[in-house]
C-alpha cells in the first residue's frame, strides 16, 4: 500500500496523539489508548438557553461525521452520544467566548461512546464540535466510524480573539455560493471573522438602499450584485458558524467605482476619479448614508473604513479642491487628516469600533481616537502603536497576503502576530488577506487553502506549540485532505506557488 | 457600469435570443418579446408514473432558480408554475430518451407564468428543467426573478446518445464530495455519462467484496477508498441527474497496483508487475470475480475493459509466461489477443456491452465481437471502424483530453465527433477525458470546466449550429459564470492554459 507518513504510522498521528490530529492544535488534550467504534451519532443540547444556531450545527456536524452512506456502517451498532451544555446564548463580538471543554469516553458496557461538551456560549460549543468531527473517521475494515485515543479530555480556547480572512468582491465578483463556501471553510479552521472588502476602484457590487445608483452604475454587470437580503443572508450564515462579518467601506482612495453613480463626489469622474472629493459636504453625506445602511445590515461592532494608499494627486489637480484647501489653510496631508477624522467620527457616532489600514497610524499617530484598531499590513513593527495603547490586527504583507502566490505555508506559519509587542493584549489577532485581482470563483479556495490553515493555527493555538514546522507539516497536510473531503478544493501543501497542480500521482497527504 | 458584451446588450443574449442563452444550444426554439417576473416557483408532476427522481429534481431546480434569499423577491407575487408530464419512468441506458418539449407563457392575467414540459421519460424532463433554470435570473431592480423572450417553445433533444466525462481515481483519489460535484456539473451541461476509470498502476482505491485485498494493499492510504455503498451512492446520485455511470476496469496493462493484494497474477510483483499474467487461470478468476462485483453495483449496460497501451515486455521476461506461450504457440500479440478475447467473453457473459480503447481495434480489428464499442483516443480517423460496423466513442487525444492544459475550449469545440464517418449512427457520442496525474480535488473542476462545456455542446447540439466559435464564445462565457454561481469553480474562458487565474480585475463573462 502506498501511503504518506500518517497512513504508514497512523497511531503516531491520530491514535497516539489525537491532540496532533486536530487542526488548529488544541491548548490542552489528554489522550488515552482505547478505540471506539460507532455507526451513528446523536446530539443533545442540555443548555438552559437553547440556541437554534447550535441545533443547526448538530445537523451539519452529523453530516460531517457520518461521511459515508448510512448502509456503509454495519460493523457496529454503537452510537456516539454528544451532549452539549452552553451556559448562555452568547453575543457575536470581538470579546465573545469560544473556549470549551470536551471529554470523550466509552460507556461502561463499551458499546456506545459519550461526548460531553461544556462551553460558555454556543460558539465555544461549535468549536468543540469541529474538534470532535476531526477526530472521527470511517474504518473500512470494521465498516464503522472510529475514534482513537479514548478517553480524551480537551481544554481548549483561542490565543487571539480576532482570527479572520479578507475577501475582496470588487476586483472580481464572488457569487454567494463562493462566500458561503468560504464561511464553511473558515469554521473548519475555527476562524471567526470574515473581513469583507466590499468595494474598490474596479467595481461597486453592493446595492445599498440609500444609494442604489452606486451599484447600478458601478457593478461589473447587472447580475454581479449583492442586495441587502444577500448581505443579511451572509451574516446569518456566518453567525450560524460562529463567524463575525466585518464590513469594509474603503475610502477616500480605492473609490473610482463610486463615480458612475455619484460623479459629484469625485474630483474628476473620468480623468482623476479618486480619492473622493474631500471638499464636498455631499461626500460625507453619501458615506454617512452608507454607514447607516451598513449599520442595519451588519450587526458586528467593528467597521473597517479603509484609509489605505491615499494618493492625493487628484486633490492637487482639482481647482475647486485646491481653492477649498487654500481657504482652510490645509496641506494635502491636512486634508487627508480632516477626511479621516470626519469618517472616523461618523462611524463612532453609529456605535462602531473603527478599524483602518496602517497608513492611518503612520500619518496621524496618536491623534487618532484611542479606540481605533490599526490593521498592520506593512508596518515594520507593531511596538510603537501598541505601546501607544492602540489595538492592532496583524496582516503582514510579507507573510499573510495570500494573493502572493509565492508565499508558502511555511512563510505564513513563521509569522508571530504578536512579534515584538510588549503589551500582547493589544494584539487582537490577525487576518489572511486574499486580494482579488487574480482571484475569482475559480481559484478562490485553492488560493486560500491550505495556507490560511497555517494562519488559523498561529491565531488559535499557543505560540510555543506552533513554532515547529516539522510538527505542523503532516498535520496541516492531513487538514488539507480533510478540506478536500469536505468539498473545499484546497491546494497541495507542498506547492511552491500556491495554487499549482499536484506534482504527480500519489496520496493526498503526501502532496 | 463595467460590463461584458452580454451585460451591455442583454436583449441580444437572453431577450432577443433566449435560445442563445441556453448551453448547450437547443435544437429548436421559438422566442417571443415579452418578459415575465415571478417571486417563486411551483412544480407539478402530471405523469402517469410518478418518478421520485423527478420529484427530487424539483427540489434541486427550485434552489437553482430561486438563487436569492426568499425575502429578496418582493417586487412581484407572481409564480412560475411548472407542469411536467413524462410518459414513462424510463430506463437508464445508452438508448434512453432525453428529448423534451417545453413551452413558457404568461397566463391570461399576466401575473403568473406557466411552463409545460412534455418528455418521454423523466430524463427528458430533467433536461427541460435545466433549460428552464438557465433562462431565469434575478432582476435586482424589480426585486423579482425574470424570464425574457416569452412566449417560448422548445423542441430539444441530443445529437448523440453518449455524452460523457472520464474521471481517474487512481492517480489521485477523488473524495466522494468531488465526484458528486462532477455529477452536478455534468447535469448542468446535459451530459449523461460518468466514465469512471477506477483503478490504474498507481493505486487501487475500490474495495471490491470479492477481493478486498486489492484495495487494502493497493490504495494510497486506508482512508482513500471507495466501498460498495460508496459506489452505489454515486450510481444513485448520478441516476437522479439522468447520468449513467460506466465503470472501467482497465487490464491487462495499468495494473501494477493489483500486485500488492494479488502478487500471483503479476509477472513479477516488484520488478515487472504489468501486464497481468496472461498464463494464469487465477488472473481470469480475479477479473471475473471483479466483474461479478461490478455487475451488482453498476446497473449500466456498458463495461469498459480498458485494453490500452499494453507493453508486453514483462510477458517476454517471465520464464513461466514464455514457457506457456511456447506451449500454446503464441506470439506476444497472440497472447494479448487471447487475453482480450477471454475478458470480452467474460464481460459479455455477464450481459455487458463491452467498451475498449482503440488499441483493441488496431490490434484485433474485425475479430472483435461486432457489439464491441471502440473508444477512439488516438486513431487518425474513424472511417474503417465504423464502416466495419463497430460503434465508436470519440475522445480525441488532440481535442478532448482535458488533462492537456494547453488544449483550449476552441480546440475542443472545433472537433466533430462524427468527422469523416459515413455511417453516423455508429458514433455513439464521446467523452472529455480528465486523466488524473496532475488532477486532484484541488484542481479537478477548474480543469474540467469550462472546456467540458464546449464538448457538451458539440455532443448535444446539431452539428451545423455548433461550428461557429464567435457564436459560442459569449454563450460559453456566460455558462462558465452560471457554473461559478452554482458553486462549480470553472476557470476563466480565455485562459491559454486551462486552470490559470483570471487575467485581472473584471466581470466574470469577460474573462
Amino acid at each position: 500500500m502506498r501511503r504518506g507518513l500518517c497512513a504508514l504510522a497512523f497511531a503516531l498521528c491520530a491514535g497516539g496523539s489525537a491532540r496532533g490530529a486536530v487542526w488548529p492544535k488544541p491548548r490542552s488534550a489528554q489522550i488515552g489508548q482505547q478505540t471506539a467504534y460507532f455507526a451513528t451519532v446523536q446530539f443533545r443540547d442540555t443548555s438552559p438557553n437553547q440556541t437554534p444556531e447550535l441545533h443547526r450545527a448538530f445537523k451539519r456536524y452529523e453530516a460531517l461525521i457520518l461521511t459515508h452512506p448510512a448502509e456503509a456502517a454495519t460493523g457496529s451498532k454503537g452510537t456516539l452520544y454528544v451532549e452539549v451544555h452552553s451556559f448562555s446564548a452568547g453575543q457575536m463580538n470581538v470579546a465573545m467566548h469560544e473556549a470549551y471543554q470536551m471529554s470523550v469516553d466509552n460507556d461502561a458496557v463499551g458499546k456506545d461512546t459519550k461526548v460531553l461538551v461544556k462551553a460558555q456560549t454556543f460558539i465555544g460549543a461549535l468549536r468543540a464540535l469541529e474538534t470532535l468531527s476531526q477526530l472521527t473517521r470511517f474504518d473500512f475494515d470494521k465498516r464503522a466510524y472510529r475514534m482513537d485515543g479514548l478517553p480524551m479530555a480537551f481544554d481548549d480556547g483561542p490565543r487571539f480573539q480576532h482570527r479572520g480572512a479578507l475577501i475582496d468582491t470588487a476586483r472580481h465578483f464572488l457569487p454567494l455560493s463562493s462566500i458561503y463556501a468560504v464561511l464553511d471553510s473558515l469554521s473548519y479552521a475555527k476562524m471567526n471573522v470574515l473581513h469583507w472588502h466590499m468595494v474598490d476602484s474596479q467595481s461597486f457590487p453592493v446595492s445599498f438602499p440609500s444609494h442604489a445608483e452606486l451599484a447600478r452604475e458601478g457593478a461589473f454587470s447587472p447580475s454581479e450584485l449583492y442586495d441587502v437580503e444577500d448581505l443579511k443572508s451572509v451574516v446569518a450564515y456566518a453567525r450560524d458558524r460562529g463567524i463575525r462579518v466585518m464590513a469594509e467601506l474603503d475610502s477616500p482612495m480605492h473609490t473610482a467605482s463610486w463615480c458612475g453613480g455619484q460623479p459629484g463626489i469625485c474630483p474628476d469622474p473620468e480623468a482623476c476619479p479618486e480619492p473622493l472629493d474631500v471638499s464636498k459636504e455631499e461626500t460625507f453625506k453619501v458615506i454617512g448614508d452608507l454607514f447607516d445602511d451598513i449599520r442595519g445590515i451588519f450587526p458586528d461592532g467593528m467597521l473597517h473604513i479603509g484609509g489605505d494608499e491615499v494618493k492625493m494627486d487628484c486633490w492637487n489637480q482639482s481647482a475647486s479642491i485646491t481653492a477649498w484647501r487654500d481657504e482652510k489653510g490645509f496641506s494635502l496631508d491636512d486634508a487627508y487628516h480632516y477626511f479621516t477624522n470626519r469618517v472616523i467620527a461618523m462611524a463612532m457616532e453609529r456605535g462602531y469600533t473603527v478599524v483602518g489600514w496602517d497608513e492611518m497610524w503612520k500619518h496621524f499617530g496618536t491623534t487618532l481616537p484611542r479606540s481605533t484598531v490599526i490593521q498592520n499590513w506593512n508596518m515594520g513593527n507593531q511596538t510603537d502603536v501598541t505601546n501607544a495603547g492602540y489595538r492592532v490586527l496583524y496582516t503582514s504583507f510579507w507573510h499573510w497576503y495570500l494573493d502572493h502566490t509565492d508565499t508558502t505555508w511555511q512563510d505564513a506559519y513563521a509569522a508571530n502576530p504578536a512579534e515584538g509587542v510588549a503589551n500582547g493584549v493589544k494584539v487582537l489577532g490577525g487576518e489572511g488577506a486574499l486580494w482579488g485581482e487574480y482571484v475569482d470563483a475559480s481559484d478562490l479556495m485553492a488560493t486560500l487553502w491550505p495556507r490560511l490553515g497555517a494562519i488559523a493555527e498561529r491565531l488559535w493555538s499557543v505560540d510555543g506549540a506552533t513554532r515547529d514546522l516539522d510538527d505542523a507539516e503532516q498535520r496541516l497536510a492531513d487538514f488539507r485532505c480533510l478540506l478536500n473531503r469536505r468539498g473545499i478544493p484546497a491546494a497541495p501543501l507542498n506547492n511552491s506557488i500556491a495554487r499549482e497542480e499536484p506534482p504527480g500521482p500519489g496520496d493526498c497527504a503526501g502532496q
